[in-house]
């Protein structure tokens, strides 16, 4: 029975993920060394608590907020933990061999909040094509998409000198655009009309709304842990109000959208976060409080449509089947962050006391990075649409127990009162 | 059908959250500006951990602590992000109306702090009338109680000069007897036997102890956040030590009260957090540790009293139907660290090296408190009683699915096993 | 019915921990201040995010991560809560008797830290025996192992010499076999087939991953809070490496001693953390991040395969039956970072810029740890083993039921449909 080979992944899984885990030790032997620890002061430590901030956006604010499926549970926090465990050791390795101008690739807490953001991109992208694919998939899309973000980053940040402090387009748009590319490269035609367990349960709800708190309340520490010293407050300024003004935009859309008036969990527990995304590339400059606010309003604005009218056309027209909705989330809102940064190049906002962003460079930033996340993240399907990966049939999407050992009373999801004639498990073909 | 028409809130609530986002952003645009950047240092930034853990109390803590209730924990967390996302904003204005001397309102992380206190009012009384109230009379309770506040606390900090360092009176007193006025004027009659969902499943009580654990955990930080830089360690270990003593105090009044012996989730929720609230007044004081941990043990102690015996006694003799108890965890031991900043002030307890509290002007705050958030709430409660704002008629109070998209097979709650011929929707009148 | 009486809390309980309070409060009133005024400084609550980040570690990362029993959730959290807020204020006394040379013991940061620190040990024997001891049981037990444990680890570090920074030995080896051997003078013979609530559900594996990942987030924190200012940021790589190194082994491992290749919930909660008790002793040397990794790898293995062949063959033929797995998470990996220590003594790793541990004295430290820890843990087993205590009867044994108020609908776990004949309520007999 080859679909029930396929998703056996007991020598796949453990010998990919030991062979990673040790060419990461041998490559971190030869290049990896702590910062000069003639330099390690409290000052160094001042960012501690800014990349512990991400840290748990990454770790619980991401895990969390894709536990919505009712039978996935498992899978989202689970296989989040294990995509951002390998991505931030990667990605150290990524960014410093594009950073760093010496022999080595030093350590210290900055590069630690950047090995954290390198993994947000394959979490975004994650988002896309959740309950579709299996964890070794995974392991090889965190691979490929950390280093093509490095040399994306590198290439917007330190070749064109474009500003994205809080990375609406190298991370969010990028994460979101890659994410989009492979899941239309792995396009299921047999999951189009929808599926029975690609939904939520009210305790599976709550538990997103965990990863929800976290990403928006830590939001500000993202936008700004990377800022010039000087300018971190200002970035933790206008992320927190983009983040309240967005609040109140998305819950008013939510309601607004929907005929009878009713919110929209899918809305509050993703919409709400648009602003963060929408305002990070302008996060250090000057464009006042409430120029924040108007980003985030807009941002809340754009991702409810988005979810209500965009996602349904792009499964239906364009064959994009986006799980968790990324691209209401991270796709328009990084588009919007791009062009809020090109608007305040023009209209000559400061970034710090003297220096203005160019608009050209940030326009070229932002085309680049959508071009070259569409480019890789079409690579990157082609590479998981390879056969003995580990995929799931079909029938099988969206369900922890293809890949985990899961309670056995809890195969029947809580609450729901089954039929007599279906008291089967789940994975028969497994 | 006129109650189906009431609790739509589709244009309601839509038009008058985006009426106030874009009124507030028009008066961010005139008076509101980021604090001048040359003043701006890592010594500023130093407050930002204190702000995160607030902001981490307001938005996790108050809103999964009222997650308790099994069919309305997606209007707990979600109505409570909503009113503290509208609160920061209104705040802001409402507290640099009164704190500026400036032209302008400048916005730095001290004001953050402020901005998230103000919202904790109320969430305070938010929870004296869960499940009761729609997100439109919410929007409306949240401008009216946070104006209220700031003039409050402008008088009891700046006109009487008391000391309220952990605002044991102007938030927590203030929050619980606003809402309980409010409470007071809403009273539904038909409640009065009680509700067959105003009751804690299994798994909702688990995910309100998410609540208790962060707003335990954090509320030394809520404490010594505004307190002198030389005294916020003392607001940490007094905060710290009462909250501990509180602990001990709750359960085994808890065990005490129940003639079986068994501990209440209710009070292990909610009568552990006391201590927090009481020690507030006096925490930058010299009270010693072990004054701090003599106001939590009696903090804890009066707290499960509370619940046990006065809230059935305000339910049915006051007509003050108080859904978490707020008067518990806050009125009580809210009043209780105003007595103990007047016991203290008596005692010539210092506050800084040579400072001390006047017995009169604690005395006056406490009363002043407690008089303007009675009247207040009365206020809001008839504002709020008004037609045509959304309310549920008495039959689908605590229930989600009023005024959300509730996922079906969870319409019936996890666990629950239907009578047969029970299996009509709740919410067949909306 | 005597078994009825045993489990009735209502007097034991409360008379407990109200005498145990007021104890505390008299002791403190006579020992305790706050550390002088003068001293207190910026620079001293630097320490503060550390604090807090352990702090959460120790309430809701023990807690919550021993929630995965269907139920048990209410006990696992909630008695943790108990545990924790009496132990440090227990472990304040303790540490302040063999820390100080003043009259006084005097509170700062760093002792709230030690305190925090002193309960985890408590927390991880609770692991051991958890389902089948009483809370007056574990407020006996949290009284003795936190004096015991302040006597080991003034010995190890003040006597020896020893290096722990992390507290591989001195706490994690500690707590693990101190609470195996309470386990096994607890043992029942009764449970020797199992028990009917001993297994997770969907939704209390979930809970769990809460613990699990503020745990994991945080361990860096809790290697480093203690550490010499200019080796924290050392320490805190170290630790941020070994853990996710160690997720990659843990994930490998659990897929392949799983003849399906599925990976196991218990795996991927416990598992995974083993890296960051492993490197705790070495935290702060000069190990390279590469060795870090390495150990972090091979406790992510150990703990797999200890979870795997270790813990059934400890219940069948040693008599401990160890509920949690703590000897996986925290007692193997333990001893591996002592004997991690004594190899890079031996290596003559530095742990500043000059000073280096002595092999020696890491193995004294090593044993002396194991043998208190057995001797202490066996004394305490005897102490609990008295009766009247309140233990449940066996098969009461994993049930909230026992000591809590649970609601009603809910004494049916979620989602389990019950045998029509099996509708009483659990506790019965109580």
């Amino acid at each position: 029975m080859p679909s029930a080979f396929a998703t056996n992944m007991r020598f796949k899984l453990s010998i990919l993920a030991i062979f990673l885990e040790v060419l990461i030790i041998v490559l971190f032997g030869i290049f990896v060394r702590y910062e000069n620890s003639q330099s390690v002061t409290k000052d160094k430590l001042f960012l501690y608590p800014f990349f512990q901030d991400v840290h748990v956006m990454i770790f619980v604010g991401f895990g969390f907020l894709m536990t919505f499926l009712k039978k996935y549970g498992f899978s989202s926090v689970g296989i989040n933990m294990l995509i951002a465990a390998l991505g931030l050791q990667w990605g150290t390795l990524m960014q410093g061999f594009w950073h760093t101008e010496a022999q080595t690739i030093n350590i210290d807490i900055k590069s630690m909040i950047n090995a954290d953001f390198s993994t947000a991109t394959v979490l975004i992208s994650f988002g896309a094509v959740l309950g579709k694919t299996s964890p070794v998939q995974m392991l090889i899309m965190t691979i490929l998409e950390i280093t093509i973000f490095s040399c994306n980053e590198h290439l917007v940040v330190n070749v064109l000198g474009a500003t994205d402090t809080g990375a609406s387009m190298t991370i969010h748009a990028f994460g979101a655009y890659f994410g989009l590319a492979a899941a239309r490269v792995l396009y299921r035609p047999g999951l189009k009309e929808g599926h029975k367990n690609e939904e939520s349960a009210y305790h599976s709800d709550m538990f997103a709304m965990i990863g929800t708190l976290f990403l928006w309340l830590f939001w500000p520490s993202f936008n700004s842990a990377i800022a010039q010293p000087d300018l971190q407050q200002r970035a933790i300024i206008n992320t927190y109000f983009s983040m309240a003004a967005c609040t109140l935009t998305a819950f008013a859309l939510s309601s607004l959208v929907e005929h009878r008036g009713k919110l929209d969990m899918v809305h509050i527990q993703n919409a709400t976060l648009a602003g963060g995304v929408a305002v990070g590339s302008c996060a250090d400059m000057n464009i006042y409080p409430f120029g924040a606010m108007l980003i985030g309003s807009i941002a809340g604005l754009i991702s409810v449509i988005g979810f209500k009218f965009l996602t349904p056309f792009f499964s239906s027209k364009l064959k994009i089947h986006d799980t968790c909705g990324v691209h209401n989330l991270h796709g328009l809102p990084g588009l919007l962050g791009g062009l809020a940064s090109i608007v305040a190049a023009v209209a000559h906002i400061k970034l710090g006391e003297t220096e203005t962003p160019s608009a050209a460079m940030q326009a070229a930033a932002l085309g680049c990075t959508i071009g070259i996340a569409l480019v890789g993240g079409a690579f990157a399907g082609l590479v998981l649409h390879l056969p003995f990966l580990g995929q799931a049939p079909d029938e099988n999407c969206y369900d922890d127990s293809v890949y985990w050992e899961v309670p056995t009373e809890e195969t029947q999801p809580a609450g729901q009162f089954s039929d007599p004639g279906d008291h089967r498990t789940v994975n028969i073909n497994v």
